[in-house]
Order: C-alpha cells, then structure tokens, then sequence
C-alpha cells in the first residue's frame, strides 16, 4: 500500500470514530430528555412519526430504488432483493406498526417493588429506560424503523448501524421519523442512524462502553458472532433455533400430528419453527406412518435415525451433523428415543435453548419435561411456532432473546428498560 | 525461549484449557440437576457445609497460614495480609454466613407473570436459574464460599477463580463445603475452583461461552476490565462508586450535615461513600462554614473549588482530577453549583451512576432529581452508605452492580436468576 493511501484509510478511521464518537455523545443527551418524556408525549411523537412516513413515500421508493438497482447490479440472489424492496403496501406496514406501537402501554414509571424498612427508609424499585441502545443489523430496511420507534416507546435513544445494501432506504426513513418527530417534542439526535457502511464503523461502536448501554445485532450468525467478540458492553442475542417436538408415550396422536406438522411446515424459514422431532419408541411404530403422511402432504423431506428408518424404509438416514442443523427449510430430521430422559438430554446438548415441545396426555411426564428443559419457551401440546412476542400479547417485538440474563425469549418494550431504586427518608443514616 | 520452554509452555496452554472446559461441561451438568432441588433440599445442603466449614476450620487456617506466609515473604501491605489473614472470628462468620443464606426466601419457581391468550394458551413467565456462574475474584477467601452459597441457594452451578494469594485458603475452603455439602445431596461438581491461578486461565474461562451463561469479576478496575475485553458472555460489574451529595437551596440544615457526615465518614473505604459534595449557591455562605468543622471533626480533608476556598479560605483547591476521583479515603471534594440542574449535569457527567443524594424539604425539587439522576440507586435525604443488599433487606448481596442490564445496584439471589416461560395448552397451534 503506497503511503498515500495509508493516510487516506487512517484520515478515514479517524473521521469514522470522531463522527460515531459525537454521535454517542449526543445520544446521551438525548436519552436524558427521552427518559423524561410522559407516555402521552411519547405516543403523540410515534404518531408525528407514522404520518411523516406515509407523507415521505415517494422518498422512501425513490431511494429504495437506488438500493434494489445496486443490488441486482451486484447480483443479489432474488430472496435477498426481495428482503430489501419496499413498496406502497410495506411503506404502510412501516407506518402502521408506528401507530400501533403508539397504542402500547408504556412500562416506564411502573413500580416493581416498595417496601418502608425498619429505619424508615423508603425504596421503591422504578422501571425507567436502559439509556442508548446500538442496533447493528442487515439488508431489511423497515428494522431502521421498527427498532427505533420501540426503542423510543421504551425511553431509549438509538444509533443504528444498518448494512450497506440498504443505505439509502435506511437514510430515507431515519430521516422521515426524524423530520416527522422533532416537532411533536422528540428529542434532538434521539434516533442516529450511522452513515458509513464501512466494516470499521462496527467495531468502534461495539467499542463505545461509555455511550452505549446496549447493543442488539439483527441478522445472521456472522454479524452476531463479530459483535460478541467485540462488544465491551451488554449484547442481548437473537440467535438460531434449533427447536425440537418430543412425542410421548402417552401422546394423543391426533395433538401430536396436528402440533408438529404445524410447528415445521406453517412457515419454515422462521427460528421457531420445528427442526428435529424426538418420538417415543413405544409409539413410534403406531404413529410414524401417519406422521410421516402428514408431513409429506406439506412437501416436508424426512430424515431420520436407523430406527426411524426401519419403520419408514423410505425416509434419508440421518447424520450426526442433522441434529446441529436449522434447516429453516421443508426438512425434518427425526429420532427415535428410549425414554423421557434421553429425549430431555437430547434437546438440552442438540438444541439451541429457544423454544422445545412436549406432546404428551400424561401432566406428571409434562411437568418434567417444562421443569428441565433449559430453553426460553418450553410448550405442552402448543406449537412452537407460537414462540412470538404478538402472540405473548406484548403488541411488537424487537426480536427472540436466545440468551439468559435481562432478555430470555420474546423481547418487547418490558424488556428494553432497566430500573432503579428511588430511596426516601427524613435524614436517615447508617 | 528455547523450543523446549515453548513445548513446556503450549503443554501448560492445554492443560489449562482441558481442564477448565471439563470443568464447564461438568458445571453444566450440575446445574441441570441443581434446578431440580427444593428450596429445602438446598437449604440442608446449606447447612450441611456451614457445618463443614466449622469441622474443617483447622485444615483452613493451616492452609491459610501457607497464604499469609508467602504474602509476607512477597512484602504485601499490611492492609493486603490483612484482607488475606483467616482467624477463628472469620472462619465462624463464613459459616454463620451460610447458615443465614439457608434462612433466606428461594426465588426459583416464583411466578413473574400468567396469562391465558384468546387461542387457549396458557403462559407462565416463571423464575429459574442462570445455569453456571464463574465468579473471578482476589484476595479475600471469604468470597470462595460467599459466591458459591448464593449461586447454591439460587439453583446456579459456580466455577471459581480466585487469585494466586489466597490459593491455599481458597482450596481448602472449596473442599469443605464440597465434602460437607456432596453427603447432603450437593449434585457432583456443583462448585468447583479453579487449580490454576495463571493468568490464561482467566482467559479460557472467559472465553467459554459454551458453558459459562454469566462471568461475575470480584475485584480492582484492572481485573474488571480484563474480563469485560475477554468475555463473550454477559459480565456483570462491580465498578468504582463516585457517589454524590447535592445540598439544595431548601435543605434542612441539620439534616444536611448529618446525612453527608455519616456518607463519608461512617466508612469512607466503601463505594458507596460520599466522594464529591455539591452545593447550592444560596445556601452555601450560610452552611459551609458548620458543614467544614462536621467534616473535620471526623477527619476528613476537604478539597474545594474557587467558591468554595471564597467561603474556606483554608480549603486545598480541587483541580479536574478531584470530580473524576473515588477517594475511599478520609477526603471530600466540595463544588458550589448555580441550579438544581447544573447538580444534576455534574452528577450524570462525572458520577458513576452508582449512588447519588439529595438533602431538600422541597418535594417538587427532589422528585426532578429522582427522576433526572441516572444512577442505580438515588437517595432523598438518606445517605448513600444504604445503598446495600441488606439494608434493602434482600439478606445477602453479592455486590452492586453498576450495570443497567439484567441487575442494577445491590444485586442478590433474585439477580442471580433467568426466567423461562412455560406455555401449555390443548393442541394449539399457529
């Protein structure tokens, strides 16, 4: 590299780092004034927001077009353009889920605990916002919007960091809600989005513990896995389900076919959606040429273990590999198991703690199965599928946590604050 | 190096490595069979090595004795030996330690949250343990068993690593509650301590996100900071606590002076003692001057800045470094402030969002502090040394968190716990 260009890339750096450097700083300010903010004025913002989406339309389109051309230039596979095209009807969706966010009930301010101790002294454990949150996702650029607007219902400023295959739709929109809410009273700098694509800009956001709070990666593996490596501050995961049905001796047959073909074929490219069924052997003989008639009837290819295959001669052999596979596709792998336990210790090594199934009439055998699987959402004779925050009732989602700590399982505006203790007193000390 | 101290090296690297992923896959099975025990299964198992600890309490202060030796020989501190030193006292304060965490409320299996959704499901949003806990820690022995027992009683398996002074106390404490707890029914490798006091074991075992769900450092900002920059799974931090008072223009006199006298004098080598005390302008003329003589009766220094050293002409001058500085020590920075909100800036800016105060009768103007502080714990004329576990009457506490993810100030078993939701229904599905 000639020493010209070195200078050009570390000018680059620099300007890259001082820009994102102000950013969070600015940031800052602007969750001090959100955590401000009634519920009222929040929700008159979102709806200055939503309206200012639909009234910037014809932006958002143009400058989508710009993105879907460059991508078909590059070459894109269909799917990906598709992810990133908008039109009149996902405009409208964008704008819509804007509103309906604006109908949620604000958890800020709730009291999650009070007690007067024995000195006098008053504690009361308050909700209140996480302060600035880091979204770090890929091509989809309604997430610049949904993230946000969550983020500001909940209190939270945000910086966004989309991917570089949606720069200018993500441009357009941050701009429309930005346009849209500083009149109604959103705070200045309260929703950044990053303007470089550069790889760089990642990592000086995962390094900026003294601004950010919190960093959410949106996409795949390899996004999620650089920011882990990276981040020094809190990184909430939304990783890969590898979700499995566990058939019982004393499954209702009916419950059971009906379940796990709803849990794989309802929509398979989804991380709650079914990927390995475990069955018990002692029903296994009665029960898997139905199963496997039904699955089929939905286009599903089966693979399965040598005893599967010695009730159903015609399904693919399994591997070793299949077992630590998401397929996210119509493909099944099924395993027969001795027992209750070796099922238990089959999803607790193979499975990606997200979400697991017991179909079962027996409620003793249910209660171990909920008791010791270590997963987010563990089900009994409910689809996996049902594994969604709408679905919990929490209005919106911000995605499925597949970690422990803050945010297990569906993650809505409850699990984007933090809280505080508020202690009173006449002079009280120690 | 010759290639012969290389080979012995990478032999070490491997041994370490082996080791510890063991133990990880070890813990991991612990905890599996951890969170099926019963608050009274747990609690006899408490008891069980509180007993242990008392029998053995020979075989640790022989082993401590070996500490305390090589610390002198290496030429520590006094204060360093001290922390170090075990006596009959000590050893007792451990076990009455476990004995009272066997006394407290188990939060396993309380239920956060339970709804019945239009389609029939039922969803319990229910506590349940972390999993596996390392715990990094120096010199203090005592933590050996603190950490361990609260993990426990939380259903979490621990692995612990603590620092190469207090090795042989920390060894022979591992073993007695191990011996005492395993014929009680303590689950096999439920705690376990690290052999190793390299520095790479630290390393290997923040790397192993495979096993370990949190990382919990013990310590100086050094060793905190090393785990935040290695660990890819979640830390939780005990940092510094620069904790302030602000004295507004309606405070109480009387309370003024003895609440921010007993925040920095009752022992000012905690972090939640006063370091920096911020006073209103109007009222400073007039209170100052008693305030000055309080402090120096207990024998503080006192820094200040120029409007301060108008009205104590024999006040040291505080530069920029005093407002960024948690003294632990006998010494107290004082700034006179214009407004409630240039208390509040300051506060925000150089505070550690730990433990922050404020001394008025005027309601309105404490509510805006309350609400505008950013710290984990905020105070309204209590000082700050209550911000603790057990003046929050949460029994024990494994140290305060200046985190605002998953726990936030005094951070005890509720905080050492996930949650997992649990839905049932009758052959639900999407």
């Amino acid at each position: 590299m000639s020493s010209n260009s070195t200078s050009a890339n570390e000018s680059r750096s620099s300007e890259i780092r001082e820009a994102i450097f102000t950013m969070g700083q600015q940031a800052r300010q602007a969750a001090y004034a959100l955590a401000t903010l009634s519920a009222e004025k929040k929700n008159a913002i979102l709806r200055a927001m939503a309206a200012s989406i639909r009234q910037h339309a014809p932006d958002i389109l143009a400058a989508n077009l710009l993105d879907v051309q460059a991508a078909e230039e590059k070459g894109l596979t269909m799917a990906m353009v598709d992810r990133l095209r908008l039109d009149a009807a996902r405009i409208e969706a964008i704008a819509g889920g804007i509103d309906q966010v604006a109908t949620l009930h604000d958890p800020c301010g709730e009291i999650l605990s009070e007690v007067t101790r024995p000195n006098g002294m008053h504690i009361k454990q308050v909700r209140v916002p996480i302060g600035v949150i880091g979204i770090i996702y890929e091509s989809r650029p309604n997430v610049t919007s949904d993230a946000a607007v969550l983020c500001l219902k909940s209190g939270n400023a945000t910086i966004l960091r989309g991917g570089s295959e949606a720069i200018h739709s993500n441009r357009a929109i941050a701009a429309a809600l930005q346009s849209g809410g500083e009149p109604a009273g959103l705070p200045a700098h309260s929703i950044q989005l990053i303007p470089f694509t550069d790889r760089e800009s990642v990592a000086v956001l995962a390094n900026m513990d003294r601004y950010l709070d919190l960093i959410i990666p949106r996409g795949g593996k390899g996004l999620i896995e650089t920011v882990v490596s990276l981040a020094r501050m809190p990184v909430i995961k939304h990783y890969d389900g590898i979700c499995h049905t566990y058939i019982d001796v004393d499954a209702d047959p009916a419950v059971a076919i009906k379940v796990s073909v709803n849990a794989k074929a309802q929509k398979p490219s989804v991380c709650n959606a079914l990927e390995t069924l475990l069955v018990h052997r002692d029903i296994a003989a009665s029960l898997l040429p139905d199963l496997a008639r039904a699955f089929r009837e939905k286009n599903v290819e089966l693979r399965g273990c040598e005893n599967t295959r010695a009730i159903l001669p015609d399904v693919i052999a399994a591997t070793e590999e299949d077992w630590h596979t998401e397929y996210l596709d119509y493909i099944l792998s099924i395993k027969i198991v001795n027992s209750l336990g070796e099922a238990m210790t089959h999803i607790n090594e193979y499975g990606s703690h997200h979400s697991d199934c017991i179909i079962t009439t027996n409620a003793a055998t249910a209660e171990i199965f909920l008791n010791g699987i270590d997963s987010a959402c563990v089900f009994h004779n409910v689809s996996t599928r049902l594994a969604d925050g709408e679905e919990f009732g929490f209005g919106a989602e911000i995605g499925i946590s597949t970690d422990k700590l803050h945010a297990r399982g569906p993650m809505a505006l409850r699990e984007l604050t933090s809280y505080q203790y508020r202690i009173t007193g006449d002079g009280v000390v120690k």
